[in-house]
């Protein structure tokens, strides 16, 4: 997919259509990453209105999904697409199911951290909790998800699996905060409800990882014409140099 | 969408590539409740080589999906379909991400499964955990998974309204074993890594009826042409109802 080839189509509607919906996912992809910043800042600071006010937009992630979806379609029926400009509609309708499911997990965060932040005072855990590990992660997976919304906006293979191969990175983090929360669990018995909404929220980020590599792999198929899921990342390597 | 109405079709091979991807969902998704059903024996009975046998059958779900997405991109390629043509195709697409997912999580409780038996004889809480709460939630999703399939073989959005209902059911049976494991874990704070890969094998459970849940809201869009992601179920059935 070239994005110089837009340029190529007999209609200048057609290209807009299609400009739209890419220009549609990276507003998504903004909102979402607001989203997601916003739930962790909630969560370190116990800031219980930052996080309802991230509840409270998950509607406006929702209802973007919705919106780019029926444009999709829309293109799909009025202009019947063909190659690379129908890889690019159902590249972004898989696109859009994982960035609403990244708002989910954002939205599931922010729950957790009101939970936590109202019961801070009374737990025996108060400080002890590996908040630094969980911005670590925060970190990983948000760069992640920018890193993505950047490779689609550039239609960069090479960039989605460099982002992609971050997963690995996220799968470790998360790995070491369950291990310390499971011994805080077992040293503080009575705080195991509190521990696991941390963890919950430890899980989220980890999601939200999955589904940036899930992006970067429909990135890939964009620009190689070719169904990279479910191959390594060394083979989907491969491929890409084979054809470059 | 009238099942009917595909006679209309001036091609008969367009008629028989529509039918074709029914076919190869409905086929999928007896994979994939085949495997849910395994997983969940395996989780049960202990049975390590049933567990491994679900674990090596995921990737013919994946490859299933990869299939069938590539059959729905040539149809729009080839045949641009219009109105609930384009509907299904796209229903479709939606449908096998939602499928693959279920399978994904079935391999998970077979993991599981594998490090509960390998664990099972040196833990204090041996026979305590709520094994048959987990059949019973299990029993729920599997349920909602098959009446999904079928309300789509039927395209009744009907049917698919009541499964869709169920959800509640099984989030709440997934919350009552959720809080047992709690206080399991209070008891015996030693035996929380064991008690939390139960809990994950529950909560595995408790998506699946989400993914569910999903195919069934696809399938009220494809037979009422309106999206109804993000609206509650009152609201879809006043809807429905308003269109019969």
């Amino acid at each position: 997919m070239d994005t110089e080839n837009l340029g190529q189509h007999i209609s200048k509607q057609f290209n807009q259509d299609l400009e739209n919906i890419r220009e549609e996912v990276l507003a998504m992809g903004g909102l979402v990453e607001e989203q997601l910043k916003k739930a962790l800042e909630a969560f370190s600071q116990h800031d219980i209105e930052l996080a309802n006010e991230v509840i409270a937009n998950d509607d406006r992630v929702n209802n973007f999904e919705i919106s780019i979806d029926e444009d999709c379609i829309k293109i799909l029926a009025k202009r019947q697409p063909a190659a690379s400009d129908l890889r690019l509609v159902s590249t972004v309708l898989k696109a859009i199911t994982d960035l609403e499911r990244v708002g989910d997990e954002a939205e599931k965060i922010a729950r957790m951290a009101v939970e936590i932040a109202e019961t801070k005072d009374q737990s025996p855990l108060n400080g002890k909790l590996p908040y630094s590990a969980l911005q670590n992660l925060g970190n990983v997976v948000k760069t992640m998800l920018h890193e993505a919304l950047d490779a689609f906006a550039r239609m960069d293979a090479d960039a989605a699996i460099e982002v992609a191969k971050k997963d690995k990175k996220a799968d470790d983090e998360y790995d070491a905060i369950s291990r310390q929360l499971m011994t805080y669990m077992m040293e503080e018995p009575r705080s195991i409800s509190k521990v696991l909404d941390f963890l919950w929220s430890a899980r989220a980020l980890e999601r939200i990882g999955d589904h940036a590599h899930n992006i970067c792999e429909y990135i890939v198929y964009l620009v190689q014409g070719q169904d990279v899921r479910h191959l390594t990342w060394d083979e989907i390597h491969r491929l890409v140099k084979s054809r470059n």
